[in-house]
């Protein structure tokens, strides 16, 4: 941490400041200089709070040097992370596409759409019971029954589930369920969190509409400093001016994050642009610059879908997109799973 | 609402589209252009989905024409609600202001706080017991004994608590408070925003740093839904581009929303901008503008804080902008509350 | 200036880079830590290209500690720069209010409007002759004609006249100009910049729609750097993912431009919202955080106007507005001038 | 274009407005509902301007329903731009790769530069002899020398250039250039684009760092308005609040213009991250997602760059970043361009 003082900082208050940093554990490296003077801080500084030490009257402003986070940094862990989902391997050399609809809706409908899903490639199902919507007069999501639901087309497919948990107190349903999704509404909602960081199972956490991705990483930290270590990130789109897309999708994120962390990073082009003839080509260029899963809404019926019709692919649609996104990835060298 | 047809769309796709639309008991209008067709939907498409719509394969595109919020909206509740809270009216013909520390430390420094803002002019006692930290390795609020503590304060000075709520296994521990706080991060938190629309407690619920003025009210319109009409709208900032603050403070959501919706508008300069030099000016615009309260973080001993020092403003400074506050709601005719 | 160095870097690389570092005319002090080693620079590193020093094959990040720019910077010229344009006093104890039309549309339209200004307390007039428009089907202002329709309403109501150039192969045709804007778009034309720094004229520079206000500083730098020190900084709203707005107007700007610099700030909400009912608000709000000068589109027939007919005041609407401004103006001790 | 009607607005009002509207030579069709009134606009809108017809005291909103460009759109021209550029085909069945320093320095940087950007595979040579930069103290460019260099560059290796115009009046430098580029800077500085659109040479128009995709076509429709119909389209990162990377790369701009427009569209990931390891990932997914062409920064010596240092690859970088490209555009059935 470099800490810029106030041209006009006294030596008493240099001292005092000096004095009461050391208190933290960290030495102090004074530079004097003609238009600035800096004290660099060495030692542990992650438990060190920026605003708290720019309140000193002295100080002009405070620079972070090191990442405040650890257990969830590529410097302290420098080998991917590999899960072990029910059987498929996220964040190896295999790619996974969990695909699926936006909300269960009934089980003809999920059925239908897993084994779709399924045939067409996909190695994990995708599916929301719990649904946040900005609307309290849209479709809520069947919940706990839609769960229920979950659970059986994984029965009847063989795909690992994955679904999203809106709050704590139902965490308890999702004793069966093989990931855990965080929505990115609740990515930094930190009860939640650090209760799924006491739990034994993989969460699925995607980035928030406005979030850096430091704060993503500071968000898998939560839950990794309570004892969960089986975190994946996710690219879902940010917020920008552009109206064209519902959010922007930050490709970018997919190599920053693979070089800041270790953790599997999964990609979401249905929610990023909201647009389901974007799909597509969002999904070769995420394989292309080395995801590790995509996450597709399928939808048997989309015209007829009670949430987010507009991006969700049609079975025959998810078709046409996996074989190309099959052919991509068996290129680069990540081929889509393939268990059996 | 609006539909806009795609050119190649078939007169039977399109007589389909409107039999379907009928189906949710609104009529339609078609109106055949030279180079467009587009459909006018006649009653309440409050309960419809502009995703789902736009799936259709002959749609181009949806434009909503009404608000989608109705407890919140102002066309269907002309007049102010004006909220009592422990004898002090928000929303009428007096300017609130909420002061008090980013978190409640210590039962010393609350009640030092508390005095020291009372005297200074403030009427509503702010303090966090449950603290949203972006690091899992920053303090994290005092919680239970935060609220007594801030109890305690409240029989001291007989200031009105507001204090944040976190998640809503932790809502019985808010009998006693005065305003329940939702914070930005947790803006779109619907199954807590649901809870508390069965409190009968005043809501304080804060803008998310990328959500929009619409989102705030169907975050508003959760709470309403439920039955609890009481919610307060805060404005603290959005994320954007610029470095200098922390957020940027979007001083016209005062008027929008006054002029949108019939609730109450706070402002909090502090979380807003990050830097405490800024609070007077933005203070006085926030009044200037036409808010009805502002909520500012003092403390007896900023560099000593816990969490936000650099916002926090010293007992001695909050009272030279209080002096200014006064005057300028004075003058333009909304001073500052003096319940005794 | 702060380098942070890699983990790895080798003995030799750090001192191959401090060597060549030195050869810049600076000092340099390497800080050796536990986790981290870094490089504080002492001296004038405003030349020096942060970039550059990044692509170091043995350099993590680059810090800048001081601000980058000299003749704009507080720090340097602590006094407060008070222009004279034709009488009127710009940055001093006077409020100035520029208002007039988004464009120029006919003898009668500019005269009528400006008389009406000029009744209702304006102090200098505005009227685009050059007019950057989105589309290059919409009307493209009257050019030379517009300038010289606007020396007619000068000599008529004895304002001073801003107005906009877009190319400085038009400089020629500002020579009896008050003021010379530059717009949002052209806030980083460089080679108009420098143009306008061989000019003896004040310069109304436009905050770019996405720029920081480090960037706006430095633009007005270009300007002051070839020796031109008449520059006026303008806020007229950012770009956000709020729709309701057409721009976000970003008052937080006005303190700290003026914390940061010298120069006059002037604020102009009519671009920045697009909607003439924030006008009053959004006015007021600048003047209590303590703006030099707003910038205000009148136009006698708003509904009739060339170009941004919505966000125009009626002469009747501005009247009342400029009461209100007015009075505000009186209040904190910098009222609205009165050259008479 | 829909027009929504104020709930108040008078049988009286409405009549004028729509009469008034009538003088625009389009047709209205006025759809009553029980909520709302709209007038459906049915003709040539593109020169009706939204705000002035907003600015009517009975209208709520304007809704507009078809594209407001028409050279640039791909509804008129099916068929894809196919631009010839000194042999090398820009649009079509091939994959152009631009690279080169980001400023010319000097003859023997320059051509060694070249010569290794030839070997690698580049397609066409760029490099900056106009440099726009933040900072009046930064390196400006050779300019004319520069351009001078360039053909040079171009004699030794056969590859077309592409380099930055920023000012009008220094078009006539340009006359034996193959791709004037204009930068982000001054994508809306419409004199320039009307000048080039009077030019005879393919323009390469970089996306304003907070330009919609819109706004982007618009100005493309400026330079085709006035003859030109060779434009580039250039997507080179748009400003967001995310701090890791320069600017946010928008990837989904590639399939929303290429879908909107007839125009090729290049990706520039240099300018974009500003990172040059971003470079590899990001090309190949520009690749993936259908991008007709690369720009990429290469520096035959990047640490000593006179600008942006820290995103130019190495020559050898490049080779490797090239092998990748190459496969992938293979790959694709994009193959990059082999014009011997």
């Amino acid at each position: 941490m470099v800490i810029v003082l106030k041209n006009e900082a006294t030596h008493q208050q240099v001292k005092e400041l000096v004095n009461w940093l050391e208190g933290y554990n960290v030495k102090t490296n004074l530079v004097e200089g003609v238009h600035s003077r800096i004290i660099g801080l060495i030692g542990d500084t992650v438990h060190m709070d920026i605003d708290t030490i720019e309140a000193n009257e002295c100080v002009e402003a405070v620079r972070r040097v090191q990442e405040p986070y650890k257990n969830a940094n590529r410097k302290f862990h420098p080998d991917d992370t590999v899960l072990d989902i029910f059987g498929r391997k996220l964040g190896g050399d295999r790619l996974q596409v969990i695909a699926g609809p936006c909300s269960v809706e009934s089980e003809k409908q999920i059925i239908e759409t897993a084994i779709a899903c399924k045939e067409a490639g996909a190695t994990m199902l995708r599916g929301g019971a719990f649904k946040p919507r900005t609307s309290p007069y849209s479709f809520q999501g069947l919940r706990k029954e839609g769960i229920e639901l979950l659970l059986k087309a994984k029965q009847e497919t063989g795909l690992p589930i994955v679904t999203e948990v809106m709050s704590l107190e139902h965490l308890y349903m999702f004793s069966e369920v093989d990931v855990i999704q965080v929505g990115a509404r609740n990515m930094q909602n930190f009860e939640l969190l650090k209760a799924l960081g006491r739990c034994d199972k993989p969460v699925l956490l995607k980035r928030g509409l406005s979030s850096t991705l430091e704060e993503l990483l500071m968000s898998a930290e939560y839950i990794m400093s309570e004892g969960n270590s089986k975190v994946i990130l996710c690219e879902r789109g940010i917020r920008t001016f552009e109206p064209m897309t519902r959010n922007t999708l930050d490709i970018s994120a997919i190599p920053l994050l693979k070089h800041k962390s270790h953790l599997p990073v999964v990609v979401d082009p249905s929610h990023a642009t909201g647009i389901s003839k974007l799909i597509e080509p969002m999904s070769l260029a995420a394989v292309a610059a080395g995801c590790d899963a995509l996450e597709i809404e399928v939808h048997c019926d989309p015209k007829h879908a009670l949430s987010d019709g507009a991006q969700q692919l049609t079975p025959d649609a998810f078709r046409k997109v996996m074989e190309k996104i099959k052919a991509l990835a068996e290129f680069v060298g990540k081929p889509v799973d393939n268990a059996e």
